[in-house]
């Protein structure tokens, strides 16, 4: 019989999660480790920001997760430095855990690109806490505003890939049909929401057609469109622009890429760009074989898209080869399958292109959208709780397409 | 064609809410305030402390509701002064409102009933915050424990009313069948969950049957019954009871009455037990017949058991009043139509008792729990929602009858 392999896993994002289910599934032990008692399902954080979800609805406990299998447990702290030559991790509150093997999971962070008064000013959606505190902003804001102690609510989200745009088009579509209803002291010149993107379109991933197409829903539904703007500063009520334009923004959502955290560098591993750690083609560390990295943290030569495929595909490589090596068998090259990229704009408004070149929009592209992403939710309680939540908001009266105002 | 009675309702619990509606249909010009955007569903808040359901789950948006009727404004603010001679109302962010009519329905507030240590080591389940701050706790201290930082996780829950009664069968629920699975580190002997009640047998307002049935629900459910016991006082880590034991106590739930908060005196309108507003038998001031107290602020001849019911009711009377008499009509005195009371133990326990005698118990008593609660909710989402949560803790897998973990 071989010797079970420990193996630590940090971060319960999609690569973590992926990495752990196969692990577990193949009997070594393992300890899955986050900051958080919870997993994040980020792709409806913006759900969540713009108050037609609820925190609940888009998180899993790790504990539920990890009681599945005998053999992995759960271990709350967050990663502050990893031994690579003591098989060792050290955590923020002191504990440490040694490993045969580690799967580093940890994600990236916002990115503020150097941008002055970006961090202070503008608030991201990359956790769930952001999307709370996103929400809650926005509805002090809105409730300022309509009982005057405010003189406007102006949304504008920087960045034009896909959460700047699903963000812009549903506030965009809150603003004309349900806070009219709701908070009827707004007159409508008080309150706009406005997307900034350095390119001439959004969507970059997207074929023209697609991308021409989401900013087309955009502007139906009443977003101001800054195409090809560079952001200069933001400022605690606006956005200003390379050529000194100033956009009102009593809220500014920060919707731009992510990067690797700082601490990253002092691990001794190697980085490229964003900060990404630079892998073999097994997704292990060159000089360190027992060391792994799976999903946005991942680099060279798979720096994939930061997205939730590449994150579950890397995952569910990193842990077969784990129960590879515990076994003595050589690591295979990891390649990534692409099914294709999906986004929503708004109500039976979506673009979606597959690998093979097909791509579809409108309602047809919408449902799927819908039908993937309640797919892959974690546990069925979420699953039908994400579409009933889906269905209120786009189904139910307008006066209750927000309908969550929790403290969270 | 008369004029159009100016109303505002402050607070938006059971009976704000309902005088509101009784007041919309009726064509007054209501200004809703409340201190939070949503308003509360408190039968519920347990579930919430216990990780069973989301805090959105069992709110709804002040706004959402107020949306239904063009007369219905909503207003966010914390009521600080009224002042009865000027008809009106001064709130704490320095806003005022001027009224024809007045409805307080800002409902009560802890009692600590002047045990050493309570407001500081105790925590209530009478809001949302609370309910989140408990569930909170309970969570660190379960994983705490589990990752050896803390020695215990024990629970002492002081009152044997519903609201202690249904904490205590819950959490006794999950010691026995969940924990197991998802804090496999955590031995039986860390953790416990303890019911202290002064008198010799709990919820106090049933039938000594039924009393007896719940009382031994909870200790088939493991709750370690303390019966006739008076806490002295509560320290960070016990709960000390007159004859000097000391209970351990790493979560102390304080689920013992409400009473008036204490800015009530300021506003020189007559008080009588618990600081409970006198009134006359329609519901208003004596002396100030424009201003109207429903809910559990509601003193005699109509202080009722602090329960929805009652607000309900009291608030559909004094929007009647109102209504009668901003025409003109005389005014008619309340009365009570008691339905019955009811309280859950747990799976498939509950304990029922009607106004004209009947009684039920177990399976069919807390089916009809689950029916009335699922019913006076508000909004279609939380019906839903409440529903499938309820379904998800006690008929889905038994590491799931704890899925919250969202950060609220």
């Amino acid at each position: 019989m071989v010797q079970r392999a420990r193996v630590v896993v940090v971060g319960a994002g999609f690569a973590g999660l992926s990495a752990t289910r196969e692990l577990a599934k193949g009997g070594a032990l393992v300890t899955l480790v986050d900051r958080n008692p919870y997993s994040t399902f980020q792709p409806l954080l913006y759900q969540v920001a713009t108050a037609g979800m609820g925190t609940s609805d888009v998180s899993y406990p790790i504990r539920t997760f990890s009681a599945k299998w005998p053999n992995v447990r759960a271990h709350r702290a967050a990663l502050s430095k990893v031994h690579p030559g003591e098989k060792r991790v050290e955590f923020e509150d002191g504990s440490a855990l040694d490993y045969d093997y580690l799967v580093i999971a940890t994600g990236v962070t916002t990115n503020w690109i150097g941008v002055g008064g970006a961090a202070e000013n503008a608030l991201p959606i990359y956790s769930l806490h952001d999307a709370a505190d996103l929400r809650r902003r926005l509805q002090h804001y809105l409730e300022d505003t309509a009982a005057g102690r405010r003189e406007s609510a102006h949304v504008v989200i920087v960045g034009g890939g896909a959460t700047g745009v699903e963000t812009a088009g549903t506030l965009a579509e809150l603003r004309r049909r349900t806070i009219p209803l709701t908070h009827p002291e707004i007159r409508p010149d008080q309150t706009s929401v406005t997307l900034v993107e350095r390119f001439d379109y959004v969507l970059a991933p997207y074929k023209p057609r697609l991308r021409d197409a989401a900013a087309a829903a955009l502007r139906r539904r009443g977003v101001r469109m800054r195409l090809g703007a560079t952001v200069a500063g933001v400022e605690p009520d606006a956005v200003v622009l390379d050529d000194g334009t100033r956009l009102p923004s009593d809220v500014t959502v920060w919707a731009l890429g992510v990067t690797a955290p700082k601490q990253v560098a002092d691990w001794g591993l190697p980085q490229g760009k964003g900060g990404r750690i630079t892998l073999t083609e097994a997704l292990n560390v060159p000089g360190h074989p027992e060391i792994f990295v799976a999903g946005d943290l991942a680099g060279q030569p798979n720096a994939l898209p930061q997205l939730a495929q590449p994150a579950i595909q890397m995952g569910k490589h990193v842990g077969r080869q784990i129960l590879a090596a515990a076994h003595g068998r050589p690591l295979s090259a990891f390649s990534y399958r692409d099914p294709g990229i999906m986004a929503t704009v708004g109500k039976a408004e979506a673009v979606l292109q597959l690998a093979n070149g097909l791509t579809m929009r409108g309602l047809p592209a919408w449902l799927a959208w819908i039908f993937v992403h309640v797919a892959y939710l974690l546990g069925g309680r979420n699953r039908v709780s994400v579409l009933l939540n889906f269905f209120w908001r786009y189904g139910g009266p307008r006066r209750s397409a927000t309908s969550i105002a929790s403290p969270d």
